[in-house]
């Protein structure tokens, strides 16, 4: 029922992932009316891989976490993260409020033993392929050790959903030439090289994020969410300027419609869409965040990315992981 | 006598630039021999608006800042400082090593009264025009009252340059969604808030940056500069996969051909080159720091910052504003 335009997408967008993965099952959890009228509307009413599960309220974009975990415990989104708690539902996906999505599956999940903070992880595109960032946003302030789990973390799921064994995990830092990070950057540094459990590559700088330097990039959360809406907003702007060169007078035009199915290609490679959905890693399942403004072909991206986590189990292998780590450290 | 290239962009940018504005007056800095060749090589020895300087030595791009301030006392880069010191100069422009010129610069020149830290600022490209955003790197940890001073300092140098009496400041925080970012930033909103020494208008997100929606953004140098080095990094990935789409196959490199106008059009308006030039603000006298890699359009820009600087008297107005500051304080 979340996001800026609710079922009117998430419908549709389900329905076109169901037709594209044909061994997947979606439970479409919200106001049964809403859903059904939409279903309708889009013909596919009686769907035999497709149910409707009611819930009477439904979290406000706005509403402070808190008070969406106290007074809304029949929201679609509280429901949904339950059938995931009861093992109905593999994952839970949802364009809500970002901040009750993880208040709610923290509190009903709970974090993973071994896990401090869960974190929020997304792919982005890169000029050689794409590569994971985490945390962007769930955690401000964060201390080494936070940022190690989020490396741990972030390196089981690359493996598991990329089939990448060893996946090179950079953290994030600034400029070789001024005095190198702060605290926390440079102590994580340290116990990641100490450990075995990642293939740690060392510092990358916020422009290696795009080269493919590293397929994880570890950060706190506000530098992950400034890097990630820096990165939107600069996309933004170069595709106003380049909608305003080529839309300037007649011939700027003509330039555009021949130059149209390159710059459609061009487009394919950089849609957002294609890079929605960030996961809640850290948590005891899978929770997967669309951006509220999703469209359906966004929303049906990040459908696809819960459903390759829990394909793979992605949950256990970093449960299984963080509790070998445990069992090391008191060893020593 | 740094950067990449060293005198043989340098050199070239200063008599650009000196064709460009026929008030300016350049010394370049550095080896004699060096600086009279290339000079010699461009036919412009003997202008009576430009004077070679001699300095022995040079600081090595990786030097350690520390090192260079002990053992560099005639570098290229000291020397240049040295001459703002005495008056001989307006400003020192230099595409050397950030740490050292940012050290070297606050023992010679000494911060100004009530900066409590120096902080790096430049322009930036936004839909609308540009803003500034500080600091880019030379403080990693932050405290509400430095944020506080880079929001005044940035106001006062939008104000002069850009002849904006009362710019919009805004202070660089995550997601409305989320938990409102850190104790600091929270705290310097307080402060902000309070004090009519600028223009404040609340929290602005990474994608703001480029949307215009302040005239100058102020954040902590770590954030500050992995927005800043991402952006970048996002700039040549898009540019990266344009050329690639234009030079698929001879139908798309014809449709570049004939495109070719307005995608030249478009690469100015998102040149890097035509923001290079960092000011390290705060400090009494100003200096300049240019990208590292810059090209003789690069350099130029950085010189035509510094100038822009020097005529309007930043640091003057900057310690002005900030000792009326000061004085308030008192009074209360």
């Amino acid at each position: 029922m979340g996001g800026d335009h609710g079922p009117s997408v998430v419908v549709p967008a389900a329905l076109k992932q169901l037709d594209r993965e044909p061994e997947l099952r979606i439970i479409l959890v919200g106001d049964r009316e809403v859903l059904e009228r939409e279903l309708k509307s889009c013909g596919r009413l009686g769907d035999d891989r497709l149910r409707v599960h009611h819930a009477s309220q439904k979290v406000e974009m706005d509403e402070p976490p808190a008070q969406a975990l106290r007074n809304k415990k029949d929201s679609s989104m509280r429901v949904a993260i339950n059938l995931v708690k009861q093992g109905e539902a593999g994952a839970c996906v949802s364009a809500g409020n970002t901040g009750a999505l993880m208040a709610t599956a923290r509190y009903v999940l709970k974090t993973l033993p071994g896990v401090d903070r869960p974190a929020i992880i997304t792919a982005l595109p890169t000029i050689t392929g794409h590569t994971h960032v985490l945390d962007l946003g769930a955690n401000v302030d964060c201390s080494a050790e936070h940022l190690f789990q989020f490396a741990v973390m972030g390196s089981v799921l690359v493996a598991a959903v990329d089939g990448n064994a060893r996946p090179r995990v950079g953290l994030l830092n600034i400029g070789e030439e001024a005095i190198k990070g702060n605290e926390q950057v440079k102590e994580a540094a340290t116990l990641l090289s100490r450990s075995d459990a990642v293939n740690y590559i060392g510092y990358v700088e916020g422009d290696d994020i795009y080269k493919g330097s590293a397929d994880v990039v570890v950060c706190d959360g506000f530098v992950g969410n400034v890097a990630l809406k820096t990165s939107e907003g600069v996309a933004r702007m170069i595709s106003h300027f380049m909608r305003q060169e080529f839309t300037r007078n007649w011939l700027t035009r003509i330039a555009g419609l021949l130059a149209l199915p390159v710059l459609r290609a061009f487009r394919h490679r950089v849609d957002p869409r294609r890079y929605n959905g960030a996961s809640l890693v850290g948590l005891q399942g899978i929770v997967v965040k669309s951006h509220g403004s999703a469209d359906e072909l966004s929303f049906a991206n990040a459908i696809q990315v819960a459903r390759r986590e829990a394909q793979k189990n992605v949950p256990e292998r970093i449960s299984h992981q963080l509790s070998s780590l445990l069992l090391e450290r008191r060893a020593v």
